[in-house]
């Protein structure tokens, strides 16, 4: 069996178990996987009657799917083949009898590895994000004025930075103020949208949306950014699991969108000495799993400056396509993030090792 | 010192202190507290030097703001005067010496128990919650058909339900079912709204607006529910602390909208027999904290059936002045959410059950 | 379906789905479990030969098991029929071609509801926990002077209270008090064994024996206590699963000591206004998965005195069968704990609430 | 400001603030602190009444310590002067009109970053750990049987490792089977001692003892490991945050043993596709708070075989001075852990891509 090792030509070698336990929601169900495969393993209890297992096979025929009993000594097995989209709106564990219910199936379908078979890779403007390069994205938390984005557009497109980002919250000066940096330096921005209300004016600015991680699970928004072909960041919330993640890009993947990267930027955990808790065995989990890139923000993942340039080596150990650094010229007077941006000197400097180490795993920067 | 107990009565004796830690962020921070008072506390490094603490200090009078020095052995204690929301967009832990960085004052003003010094009430149609009396919510997750949803509406109230919920996932249709139920049924209606491009139309039908725990922090949607006058059941991301919470409310509040409800749903942890972790910790927590009345979800909380009841009467002992309940005629056959949903006659079981821990806790159903 | 509603008498109509995911792990695993039944489900990878496939199943026949194939248009199931203890040694999930390894059995067989059919009941000196009175046990943290603990023991028994707790720090004397408290006061008494090496000393004066959080994976501890019959409270570890409270508690039963009860006491999460989260979905779960009874300990639960006799409500009417309070004369004062300590005349107070939310529940105190 | 970049040679330039919020326990509380300096923050509640305050103004005199009174408008901030461990006892937050309680001293000494200013490095056997050298150890989970534990010595040694690792779950012969390694292949054996009655027998053989995760605040262990001078490598608890780490490292070294390595190997959190969430985070953290040099086990904090190597190459790029990797010569066949075990050959693999990151970033192998 094969290691995987972060260099973007290893075929991943494992694809690890999805967490079996079937969990309902409220969450509307997209379906976009069809195959006529076994999908759902149903154990029943101890003390099932006979009736009940007999109820749950004929219902299962009545959807027009197919059931396989196996009968162990104390429970029976019911294996379901059909569609998985249909399976899944199925409340199978409400049935009477049923001890537990697990998907064999993969509750995400397109951005699965196998579904490709080779490793994606989006263009971001002329920037290619998934090939050998490890692409670093930079700028500030949020765009503040004329001076502070074109200084520090500059200043990163130096350093060896290849796509700008930058918060608008006051959008329309905050993306024409964007717009001017990438004239000027001529790197690629991305740029946060918040609302559907707002995407129209986004799209029109940025070349790469990004979606929040505290929207990870608007699937209207999701839904609307899947319906155009702009490349899409979609960072991961704080509460989200790996398969969470997957399953919101799927999303977006669905509306025909397969301009997708994922960001890992920390989640929420019981340690209080740093921000969130960066979680980087996603990076390996997330290369097996998914044919899309990856990007890792260490800026916002551990939220420390000091503590960024060491989570931002070890992401592109790791195997992160990109990695993504927040840089103000005068954190003193930053708007808001101060405490966690680097100075244009120190991005300089992480720039040079994170090259150094991209080189180590065969990368490059 | 008085205890929480969860009568409504009671003066909450305790209000416990905030997680001293400031964690800045790219979060837009909302301006309502003006009271000139110690809001802010900078403690610096045992290696600070003066010069390091004479620009801090300067810095602060900069901003108009007063710094009162206190010196230590190894370190100096730095408190900060002024208005919190001018010391809140200062980046304090940015600066050269500074160790931590530690707010007196509260993240929030408006929400606070202080500030009304009383519980509040507020009014879903003609039923008041946050009185004596315990109101119980319940319905479907989704409204799936005019027979559906106006069945279980009179069951519901017949068993003693005051409010009926309903998601209306295809909404035009589903508030006007919804609306016909309360007409038949005299109940009035809560359901959710997910966009802000939605708000409109469901603020037509709906006599209370429920946020998601996944819009939670969805700011532009808080600020716009804030602009109505609809009561607004805001309930409590997966990974949101409680202080999260009662932020997110903050900002409904600032806009003028004090017809708040709170609602515990569960949380994330690492436990994975029950759906979510409902943390009934946060009701004796927010009574304390907060004047706005508490409600209190099991169905989502706990995530399996026959768990439901066990945390429904919980909610009631500890102190919550609703709860909702998810209650389907067919759970078998529910498009979301079976495994979850309570029969109705098990429904009309709790509400009885529900009636003696109220009585036993001195309130009512 | 019958609900599990917290009153003794009623069977729990549910036994929740087992995370489904396989763990290995250093820990040395016990063999209880004998029968020879479907006991693990292997789910093959896509791309797994045909040779892969046999090389499981002559591995699972070289085992003395047997193999059950179901093949998908995907993957390949196997069932692996045999005794349980036999499956769990072997590292599945390490053969070439494998997806993932589900367990089917439960990890504990004892401690299942199900081995014994009906709750069981413990006793401790003549109280009886696991009927239908909620039993209350009180004391201090820590036993620190004869005055102290007597007149704490007096009142508490004057309050209610029917077993005293107190933990002796320095063992030898701690002990003769809390035995001089129980001669004076009449009530069994419940104390800490940290260490295996303090075992004989702790068993010669105890009624009932605590494993505190922090050695809930004490295997040889476990093993100790095991092999004594007296009474064990087994509480459950900060970052402990329910499943990993049971299999620990299977070691103390596997060794032929049954009298044990499982103690919910918060578990950690992200949440930092309260000390840990109290965790009380555990006792429908708990109540429904083992015999054992189910004691709650709301103080260090919560960890804020003014919030503890809300928890200990909500305890009782979620089902717990004993409710642990720490009782302290003078918190002021207190050597360890006293922010947490409820005083005599409040814990005299909550004992009344207490009975009548037992008695609103179907049970008395 | 310096950042902390992952060279041995870089003083740390960021002490980051402790989570300041005070949790009082049953834990005893170790002693070591004694500065005559600002040791404690509290401050008042809104309605606290001047006579509360001087209630707590003059306890403070009493026990021999200083106040000193800062007003505002709302709350009251009252400095506590004098040494850190007379007031760690002292329940201030038991005082009536206390709303918080913010310690301002570290709660540990021995262990910090600033008491010895400098990195500290440990012997094992002849290997020197917390030097430019980053040190590799590696061996089975458990010793099986002679020709095992001597095959992966021999083979461990060829690849580069400096240290053999393996648990004796027999102790007496496992023992002497790692003993007949250390004389056949020249390296130094680490082991776990997991109760303090097996201390002296372990070590008569470890050149290192480990302590597990489980027992990472089992204090009686940690106290007598604390009076041996062997070194001791201490494994963060599942649920211990990196100051609770600390804090039982303070154990150790106040009973006067200093050679101390810490362990980074995975913490509990919601996410379910990891065995564990490796916090690499953890890494820079500590090499700025104490030094006590960091070894990271990516094998149990991921636990999944082909995962293991990209987490190894992160440590090392995030500044782990040590990384220790489970080996086993026949995963198929092994007691325990055979699914995250490396095979000799991918483990050869590995060393020598850890060696290409350690130089790339200022380090060696």
């Amino acid at each position: 069996m094969r290691t995987v090792f972060p260099s973007p030509e290893v075929t991943p070698g494992h694809r690890p178990p999805l967490s079996a336990r079937r969990k309902t929601s409220c969450e509307p169900i997209f379906s976009t996987q069809t195959a006529n495969s076994l999908a759902m393993i149903i154990i029943t209890r101890p003390d099932a009657t006979e009736e009940q297992i007999q109820h749950i096979v004929s219902r299962i025929a009545d959807w027009g799917l197919r059931a396989e009993v196996s009968r162990g000594e104390m429970r029976v097995v019911i294996g379901v083949i059909g569609a998985e989209d249909k399976i899944r709106q199925k409340p199978l564990g409400a049935f009477p009898g049923v001890e537990s219910v697990m998907p064999v199936l993969k509750p995400y379908k397109l951005v699965s590895y196998e579904f490709r078979g080779t490793a994606s890779r989006v263009k971001v403007g002329d920037v290619v994000v998934g090939s050998k390069e490890v692409v670093i994205m930079a700028g500030p938390c949020s765009v503040e004025s004329e001076d502070q984005i074109l200084s520090i557009a500059q200043s990163i497109r130096d350093s060896g930075a290849k796509i700008l980002r930058g918060g608008a919250f006051k959008p329309r000066i905050g993306l024409q103020l964007l717009a001017e940096a990438r004239r000027e330096s001529g790197l690629p921005i991305i740029t946060e949208v918040m609302d559907t209300k707002d995407l129209e004016l986004v799209a029109e600015y940025a070349d790469c949306l990004q979606i929040g991680a505290r929207n990870m699970q608007n699937f209207s928004l999701l839904r609307e950014v899947g319906r155009t072909q702009l490349p899409v960041m979609l960072k991961r919330g704080m509460a989200a699991s790996i398969k969470d993640l997957l399953m919101s890009a799927e999303y977006i993947l669905s509306e025909g969108n397969f301009n997708v990267l994922l960001c890992e930027r920390g989640i929420r955990t019981f340690e209080t000495m740093t921000r969130n808790t960066l979680d980087l065995n996603a990076v390996p989990v997330l290369k097996a799993e998914t044919h899309l890139p990856v990007v890792v923000d260490p800026t916002h993942g551990i939220g420390i400056r000091d503590f960024v340039p060491a989570m931002a080596l070890a992401a592109v150990a790791a195997g992160a396509d990109s990695i993504m650094i927040e840089v103000h010229n005068a954190p003193e007077f930053a708007k808001s993030d101060g405490e966690q941006s680097l100075l244009p000197k120190d991005f300089a400097d992480l720039v040079r090792r994170v090259r150094c180490v991209a080189e180590a795993v065969g990368r490059a920067v």
